[in-house]
């Protein structure tokens, strides 16, 4: 079937501040590395004097995905609140400049842009602290339906589940997609965002709302509340839908009621910061798929797509990953 | 003397928005590569939809040079203009963040806090484009007598010259080192802010109002109006102060009446953003005179910092600073 688009994302629109950090930050403020907590206004503050010096770079987990998505060619769109403020504007901005649509309808009152402050470790990892502050008045209103039935896959962020309004509009745009005969790809978002709404991710799993699912190891393991993976796999091989287990540098699992295929990891030189490398697999393992590419490239091309963006700060693409792609005979 | 701060710095208070670029996006747009431009907002609006996905970070030349003096270990201060708004507040939170003592009094009204729209080349090279805005509200007022004469050197950049009413705060600064027996440096910023005041700037080297002088090769070159570097450092030899070049891979030259020495650029693995390498150049060299390093030193120490700042993103350091300064042994 024709689409206007191959891919629509649905997300919070966040923008990233980003500090390096110790694990002595990370123990003196309670904070549990590698995880995303959300903070109100006033902790956000707080937090944000105690940082260290800053980059502002946009973010938002779907948002980076779709980004990555259009740099490898795809026709992308995206939607999710910002407030009319200096970083709603800046996430407006850099979503276009990577020629993603973005038909936004900024709040003009209530809480401002969301912010997640991020705080890197020498590991490479990242703490989140988001505030999530104008994406709380995400509605159903925001679902543009022309939008979601004209891309080939829609794609959700767990993480919005988090604001009240906005899980009607996650189903609101699983029901338009669905009845359009489009797919809908879901990201688990983190494990803690899996212990918060288990229940209800695996009920629009098992109810057919969910086609593909991305997941890395720790949220497979909060979704089947068992601590091994192979008994984790098993359970994912039993729901109807493709699914896809990100596991860092050990690559990643392609499972689905037939057929299981593991793909490696691309060789990085030296991580730098984490952050979005499951966000940047999911947008290469989708611009491999509405493509045409059989699983084993989706996953590949989604390895590569991830060890570019480990291998510099933030989680916006520096590379021209079109060419990337190329270079790997996955173009 | 005693002193309450090794290095106070005074300068344009601005918040770099840098970007990827190419040659095209510059010859399109009518940018000099490698310059820094004066825009309008209206200018800076349109500029900034046109380019790509950006980072953003605190910057300001003379800003740069106090943190990365800071981060050397030195006692530092800064004085610059930023309005009470979103960038004015990162501003202030990032030079506050590395230890400096930034003691604003943001304008409530007036124009919106400064940025630099800074483009960068496949070459590393950065085109700027700066819009002052709050900085053009720095005064007199703005001096604090106590604190430029509490510090063992007194750090202008020539940029100060672009806000009508900055020039009068300079100058006063300049009366107040010189009263406390403190030394004043200068740095000249860019070839084009020599063409816009090579008259006054000559002036101030000559009336003794300036004990210390940085100035890269094409600044060099326009304060002379010559060619020739050899004609250039011949001149820069007759008068009477302190004066570091900085030539990039070639090293530098420093230069008094009595000696000259030159030193090394240090090597660097890759060249990403020049952004803040003679910002950083001065920081360290500065640094190292406070600690009473001979000269040689002091230009290694320089070389070392600008070596840090143009291998990332940003003119703002990422590595230990003070640890990369011990390892050379020049702490």
């Amino acid at each position: 079937m024709d689409a206007d688009f191959d891919l629509v994302g649905l997300g919070n629109a966040i923008v990233d501040v980003i500090a390096p950090s110790d694990d002595d930050f990370l123990v003196a403020h309670g904070l549990h590395k590698g995880s995303m907590r959300l903070i109100d206004e006033a902790t956000a503050e707080e937090l944000y004097r105690a940082m260290g010096q800053t980059t502002v770079v946009s973010g938002g987990s779907a948002a980076n995905t779709i980004i990555g998505a259009a740099k490898l060619g795809c026709r992308t769109a995206f939607i999710g609140k910002v407030k009319a403020d200096p970083l709603g504007e800046i996430f407006a901005h850099d979503i276009r400049a990577a020629n993603v649509t973005f038909a936004a309808h900024p709040a003009v009152d209530g809480p401002a842009s969301a912010r997640s402050l991020i705080l890197v470790t020498p590991d490479g990892q990242r703490t989140m602290n988001t505030f999530l502050g104008a994406c709380q008045a995400l509605t159903e209103a925001d679902i543009d339906v022309a939008l979601i039935a004209g891309a080939q896959i829609c794609y959700l962020e767990g993480y919005l589940w988090d604001p009240p309004a906005a899980k009607s509009a996650f189903l609101k745009a699983i029901g338009i997609a669905h009845a359009a005969g489009r797919r809908v790809a879901l990201s688990l978002s983190d494990s803690f965002c899996v212990d918060r709404y288990r229940d209800e991710f695996l009920r629009l799993i098992r109810d057919g709302s969910i086609d593909i699912l991305f997941a890395n190891e720790s949220e497979l393991h909060s979704l089947y509340q068992t601590a091994d993976f192979d008994t984790a796999v098993a359970a994912l091989r039993n729901e109807d839908m493709l699914a896809v287990v990100t596991r860092s540098e050990k690559g990643c699992l392609v499972v689905t009621r037939e057929e299981t295929h593991a793909a490696k990891a691309y060789p990085v030189e030296a991580v730098i910061d984490t952050t979005g490398a499951g966000d940047l697999f999911a947008a290469g393992f989708l611009a491999g798929l509405v493509k045409g590419r059989d699983l084993v490239d989706c996953a590949r091309l989604g390895a590569l797509a991830a060890a570019e963006i480990i291998q510099h700060y933030g989680a916006r693409p520096h590379a021209d990953l079109a060419a990337l792609a190329a270079e790997n005979g996955l173009a």
